[in-house]
Order: structure tokens, then C-alpha cells, then sequence
């Protein structure tokens, strides 16, 4: 008697292809959170129709489970190969677009990454994060932070982050300087910010795992554009996580981690100038770039989960 | 402009909710093996559809990729923490079911589970497989190996294995003898088979990892029913893997693998008798269970491959 009620008790005996999902669905109910028991039975009946729908054998199933355990195993405080495969196959940034919905004109979101590091430096307008062992050309970056209206908001924290020109965050590479080229960065009653740093790179995400193997399997590379990761908060407006990418990086269109916006590209204009270079306190040739931020009202979370992402 | 064709190359910028999925696909095209690219195709359709569909915030994204390190983390060669969670989610006996669809008549399959051992020592029919430290009350497992039109199967192989009184398969538990539980055995000219073996009991599964939070959070317990696993294979028929289970037991209607079918419990009936007890080699009391295996005819695997499961 497949899935009935027997003396009160249901009964799991006979699962069959037809009825096995609604009996596992069954037995979770007794779940207390109701969000967690909504996950795991959308969970299994997601998975229960992917295994239907490609047949899986027992076969694929244990590759699957040793794909899974590698994942696990390759993984550490520093790297994240489950969000690595999350970012990879576009779930991170179909999950950052569900959560932060924008209204037009407002600076739009993108991935975390798994490099952010809490309680950076403070820095002042003008200030370089640049600490050391970076390479590369020196860069300017600069712009305001505004609301919808076009107000600026002065008070606004920019929670800055790269790598060096070596594709290193500096908590990766042993040779940069603690907190090399991290730095938060408040805007002023004008809304302005400003601070200098190196030019970013295009840089691979890890492919000395699973995930670099499906990657290279897939024909794809394991590149993502040169980027600036910002998180931008204010009171009285909701927290953004974002990046700023290099225009005319050869990877814009082809992020492994589905990352870029047009919105979110700006030109680093090259400078030859000695003289422009000495008035912001660099050397020639140097690169300035300008980007606007443009804040909604609203609550965000005070400080952003290190969740969203896995690569960079 | 969105997933549009610019140069002959895809552009990948501005992916939005709507456009995620078709543009990951997109770059997938390139994977070399065709059933991996259905596998990975789906794979992503599935898991954005389940984020679609939850809403999937990035708090618990992050969840979701801490439970699958701690998955593979807690996974060595002899526990299969993902194949466990399979088990548990009914997406194993889903497998399973696809793979193994029998006419009627036939002995049914069930979850292969991760304690199979090849190799196990041949024994003689009548013989032992208790080779010490097993406890519980001896058990006679007799019957016979037929076709699907009853014609006896001789040379059928059944590869048998089980778990010691404490709940625990030989390869687990370092008090009992290498192979004890195990043995292969190879039915008479009359298709008939008997061993000597102890009383199944039922059992837990590992419940120190993740899956175990997991099924005590869904209000589930984590106990098998007592059974005793079996792979018949026999020139000419299909290898089948299955498992007998002990009528009676009180965790037959809630296996926490859905592993149970009707067809496979059997009875193992007590007998008290010093007399019967001497004919068959064995102390009283003891335990009778007759079961009678049906083959399909076809060509089996070879051996079983170590993928159908992931708990006992």
C-alpha cells in the first residue's frame, strides 16, 4: 500500500517514480522553521525533477556526490568553491539581482565576492590604499555620491577593495602588506570622494579545483574584467554592493561570474602629464577615473553579509 | 544590451533575472561531452529555476554553500556524506527506480548503500558468514534463485552483507573480524541457497553531520529498518541489487532512506527448538527466513557500481 495512511502512521513502503517526491515532501513537515522547510521541500522537488528529467543513473549520482565532496574538501576560510560554482554558473548574480531590485538612476548592484574584509582602514579624502608591493600604474578615483534627486549625501561610507596588479587580494598573497589596497573612504558635505590606488587588473579565478575543471570542460575561460569593489552606505538609504569595471577590459562581455553591468564600467583615462600627476601626489603616467554613486532611500543591513558571491 | 550578438562575440552585461539563465547556458555550449552538457544544462536550469521560485536571498545562498563544505568535509572513503543526503531526500530510491524497471514478478531493487565490499570470501551453501564478534540470535537465509517462469537459476551469485548487532558493518567497526557479515555464495542446480548468518537489526545512520541536523530539524528519526543486502547476478539475467528486510521491524514504514519495499520483507521466523536448532549447525533460539529471488533476463553489469546510495 504505496504512501497511504495505515493505523494513523504513513507509510513509506513501495515508493515508486510516480509517488516517492510527495512522500518526502511528507516527511519534512514536521520541520519547525517554516522558511527552512519551504526551502528543502522546493529543494527536493527541484532535484527529484532534474533527476527525472535527465534519467540520472546511480552512476551520475556518485559523480555528482564525489563533484560535491571535492567542493567541500578544496574549501577553506579564504576560498569558497561552493560560491565559486554558485558565481560561475550565474546562481550569484540571479540571486543579487532578485534582492536588489533598483529604481532607475540608482547605482546597481553586483557580486561580493569572497575577498571582503571587514573594519578596513579608515581613509581620508585624497588618501592612497596603496601600501605597498602593488605594481602597476597609480590611479585617481573619484566622483560624488548622490540621492534620486540628484542631493549629495555627504557622510556616505565607501567600503573599497582590489587586487594588486598581480591579480592578488592581499590576503591571498603573503608579499602585500596587511590590508594592502582596502580602505574606507567617507564622502564630504558635498558628496565628494576621492582616493588613489593602482590600476586594476583582469585577473582568473581559482581553477585548480572542481569548479576550474567544469569551467575549462565548458570551453569557458577563467577571467573577470578588471574591477573596484565598493560597498556604499548611508543613513536613511539602503546599503550597495557593487563593483566598478575598467572600460575596454577584453573580458566585459565574457565575466566567468556574470558580474558586469553596463552602468557599472568606466573609463580610467590615461595621463601623461608630470605636472597633472604631481598635483594629485602620483607619478606619471597615471589614470583617473570618475564615478558617480547614486544612493536609494530606504534601510540596508548595517553591514553587508559575506555572502554573494565567490570569486572576487 | 543584453545577451546580444556584438562582433560575433555573446555580450554578457546587464544580465537580468529574466535573461541569467539563457546566458549561462549560452556558455556552456562549448562542453565537449554531450550527456555532461545535458547534466550541467539542467543542472543550472534547475537550481535558477529553485532560486526563481524561493526567492533565494544571499544570506542563504551562503547557508546553502557552508552546508555543502561541511558536506564534503565530513566525507572520507568510507562516508559518503553527500550520497547520505540523497538517501535521506529520497533522490537516491528515485535513481534507483528509473534505472531498475522490473516486470512484474521480478525481485525488486533497493539502495546499493556505501558498505559494499567486492571481493567478499566465497562460503559453500549451508555456511557460516558470522565470523565473530556479531551477537544476536543465529539466522538461517534460505530459498531459491529462479527465472521469471520459475525455472531455476543455478550459479546464480548472491553477494550478502550486513551489519553486526551493534548496528555497525565490519569495515566500520574495528572489534570485528575483516569480512565479517560478508561472504558470496552460489545457488545449487535447483537454483537453491542458504547461509548461516545473526539476526539483522535495525540501525542509525551517521547523524554527527549535516544530514543528521537536517533530519532532526524536519522533526525525522534516523533509523533503518533491519534488513540484509544482497546483489544476485547470473549469466544470461540482469545483476540485481537489493535489500531484504525483516517483517516486523518497527521502522519499516518510515525507512529513513526509502529504501523499503513490500515485495522484499520477509519474516525470519523464531524457533525455539534445540533439535531443529543442531540440524542446521546452529544454537537455539533461532531464526528461519526463506526468501526466493526472481532474475530478468538480460545482461547486468558485471559488478555493482558503488553509486546507488549512501547509508547502509
Amino acid at each position: 500500500m504505496p504512501h497511504a495512511v495505515e493505523n494513523g502512521e504513513e507509510t513509506m513502503r513501495d515508493l515508486t517514480e510516480e509517488n516517492v517526491t510527495e512522500a518526502v515532501l511528507d516527511k519534512i513537515q514536521g520541520m519547525g522553521d517554516a522558511r527552512t522547510k519551504e526551502l528543502l521541500g522546493a529543494a527536493i522537488r527541484h532535484a527529484h525533477a532534474f533527476a527525472r528529467e535527465v534519467q540520472l543513473t546511480p552512476e551520475e549520482l556518485y559523480q555528482a556526490a564525489m563533484f560535491f565532496t571535492e567542493i567541500g574538501k578544496i574549501s577553506d576560510e579564504r576560498r569558497h568553491e561552493f560560491l565559486l560554482l554558485s558565481d560561475t554558473l550565474g546562481l550569484t548574480i540571479l540571486v543579487d539581482a532578485m534582492q536588489n531590485r533598483k529604481p532607475p538612476g540608482a547605482t546597481e548592484s553586483s557580486v561580493l565576492g569572497p575577498f571582503y574584509r571587514a573594519e578596513a582602514p579608515e581613509v581620508k579624502s585624497g588618501d592612497s590604499i596603496d601600501r605597498g608591493n602593488t605594481g602597476g600604474d597609480p590611479a585617481i578615483v573619484h566622483g560624488t555620491v548622490k540621492d534620486l534627486d540628484g542631493k549629495p549625501i555627504a557622510g556616505a561610507v565607501l567600503d573599497i577593495w582590489q587586487t594588486a596588479q598581480n591579480g592578488f587580494y592581499e590576503n591571498m598573497d603573503p608579499d602585500q602588506p596587511d590590508m594592502n589596497l582596502r580602505g574606507r573612504l567617507t564622502s564630504d558635505e558635498d558628496g565628494a570622494y576621492s582616493f588613489v590606488t593602482v590600476l586594476p587588473c583582469s585577473y582568473p579565478i581559482p581553477d585548480d579545483g572542481p569548479v576550474g575543471r567544469l569551467l575549462y570542460a565548458s570551453g569557458r575561460h577563467i577571467m573577470r574584467p578588471a574591477h573596484i569593489h565598493f560597498i556604499l552606505s548611508a543613513e536613511g538609504f539602503k546599503t550597495v554592493t557593487t563593483e566598478i569595471f575598467a572600460e575596454g577590459d577584453e573580458y566585459l562581455d565574457s565575466d566567468a561570474v556574470f558580474g558586469v553591468k553596463d552602468s557599472l564600467v568606466a573609463e580610467f583615462v590615461k595621463n601623461d602629464s608630470a605636472a597633472d600627476a604631481e598635483s594629485y601626489g602620483v607619478t606619471a603616467p597615471f589614470h583617473l577615473m570618475r564615478y558617480d554613486f547614486v544612493l536609494e532611500p530606504g534601510e540596508g543591513p548595517a553591514k553587508p553579509s559575506f555572502s554573494a558571491g565567490g570569486s572576487a
